[in-house]
């Protein structure tokens, strides 16, 4: 540190202000310091300054390696969070790993993170337990089943369902249908996301005396083009169809078309948790219950650093429904239905 | 360390060996060290590690901060570079950084990571030089205007458009548009793909003697319809479209149709550099010059390990040009043209 210090010209406080970050120091300076730095090969300042504090200023967005399910609203929350984390003096990382949670002892042992982001949370997530085994503080985005204790931001899943029927039946629908994408046996299975939607759609329309059809689809288009037939095959009247898998939004258009129905005159169809940008891309336009991505993401870096920093002792418990974009594919619901 | 080996009942050498994965220890006793850690809370041992030996064997990949531009493509060759770095024994985790390179300093001299992958290079791309300059080992995902005393894998862009050109030239189109996101005066001007496809798509369409139109479009689906009407205004004969901007594909398809165009009967569509998967959430779906993604990113993985394995003196330069996914948007120009 003293060549370090010698060759800036400066102080031996200023070139530890500048490796800490503790204090303010001028650009120039600041500049004159990583100089020296670079030219000294004095690397690793950010590993030793962890040894010291136990502090990297890292955290880490946690993704399952499993499918490809990095969609554009993944990309959003992710984007949020780490222009946030950055905002506020951390460096958010998206860190890949595996759903069974078998490689978090690792990551979170090795103390290169000061804290975990969760994402794409499971009913009984097994991460959660081992999260809360190691010690390591965390927040989700998501919630499994009883979440009272852990601190969480999370879409509302049950308003934005109620806010979606709501929708649909003042334009007169009676006949309505789910699709879900089929994640049985898959690594996802008890995705919370598709547990609570299907609960609460099937209480609920059972609540307002409607009738609900639900349909699982494979990924992709071919999945969407197949659960249209699955779902015309068992609910031949329905009339509005809410879809939560933005890859096969494009297929159950295509689907419903091919069997002879127009979009929006014949069927109203509304995708869930999506974006305007994604509900863009259809013809007609999607009618979309937009995922607050960017709000989300920027309250789960937030709620982290909050423990991180200790300026909270607050545990949070976020949540925020979807907001009704309308656009080109819902509408009234066809006289004769 | 001693406590750690007491407490697991193993020597020293055992625990060691666990902390820094130098030889094979039965599953059992690795499971036994690491409780043992867990429970005398030895945290830190992967900084301790990186310390001793400057190596964490985390390898980032640099993804710009800027605009949304995490595409289903991108996302291919981050989990496939991610595998393999875990087949290999790294940790590949993806972080966001200023397109400008201004946090590069930061990343690199911080020593949390042996080493890092660029992605979405630009032609004269600022943290190239930034790189080269902190001396820290690196694979690019792209190439800058020279990129011949540097370690690359990109796609090959040149051929890819040949290929593109030759499909539709056999199908006896003979008046070309070409659509390209426009990103002048973003961070993102400059970017390597473009220039490369429009200077191979100018050079070609001369040479081939055929008439060739290039129309930037704004992101989104909008910009898609936008392009649309400024490629029809400026050469209503237009019979062959190649787009490559995944997001206005959709908004591309919707504006010809508007001008009374049908898809491929009158106007053939080819999508560049993306995957089958996106070309499918069409209608009709997209023949597609499908990107080497997952290849790509296995190839760009592989390069900057050996590199920091010592197993390779190679500077690797791997080019892969896309590969024709025949759908159902292109087809015999109209007898007219």
């Amino acid at each position: 540190m003293q060549q370090v210090a010698d060759r800036a010209g400066v102080s031996i406080a200023t070139v530890s202000f500048v490796v800490n970050g503790t204090k303010y120091v001028t650009p120039a300076t600041t500049a004159r310091v990583k100089a020296a730095m670079r030219d000294l090969k004095f690397r690793n300042n950010v590993v030793a300054r962890a040894l010291a504090s136990r502090r990297t200023r890292i955290i880490a967005l946690l993704f399952p390696t499993t499918g490809n399910r990095f969609s554009p609203t993944t990309s959003e929350f992710f984007m949020a969070a780490a222009e946030r984390a950055s905002e506020r003096g951390y460096h958010l990382v998206l860190w890949p790993v595996d759903p069974a949670g078998d490689d978090l002892d690792d990551l979170v042992s090795g103390g290169l993170v000061d804290g975990v982001v969760l994402m794409e949370v499971r009913m009984d997530d097994p991460r959660v337990a081992k999260l809360s085994e190691l010690d390591v503080p965390f927040t989700l985005i998501g919630r499994t089943r009883d979440s009272s204790g852990l601190p969480y931001v999370d879409i509302d899943f049950e308003t934005t369902i109620e806010d979606s029927l709501d929708h649909l039946e003042e334009l007169g629908h009676r006949q309505f249908g789910l699709v879900l994408e089929d994640l049985a046996g898959t690594p996802m299975d008890g995705y919370a996301p598709h547990l609570r939607v299907e609960a609460t759609f099937e209480r609920s329309i059972a609540d307002r005396g409607l009738t609900g059809t639900v349909v699982y689809s494979e990924s992709g288009s071919e999945g969407g083009r197949e659960a249209a037939r699955e779902l015309l095959e068992a609910a031949p009247d329905v009339t509005a169809v809410l879809i939560m898998k933005d890859d096969s939004s494009a297929g159950l258009l295509v689907g419903l078309y091919a069997a002879g129905r127009r979009i929006p005159e014949d069927v109203s169809v509304l995708s869930i948790a999506s974006s305007g940008a994604a509900g863009d891309q259809h013809y007609p336009r999607l009618s979309t219950m937009v995922a607050p991505g960017r709000e989300l993401g920027t309250r789960a870096a937030d709620a982290l650093i909050e423990q991180l920093d200790g300026t909270s002792a607050d545990l949070p418990h976020f949540l925020l429904p979807c907001v009704l974009r309308p656009a080109e594919s819902t509408a009234a619901a066809p006289r004769s239905a």
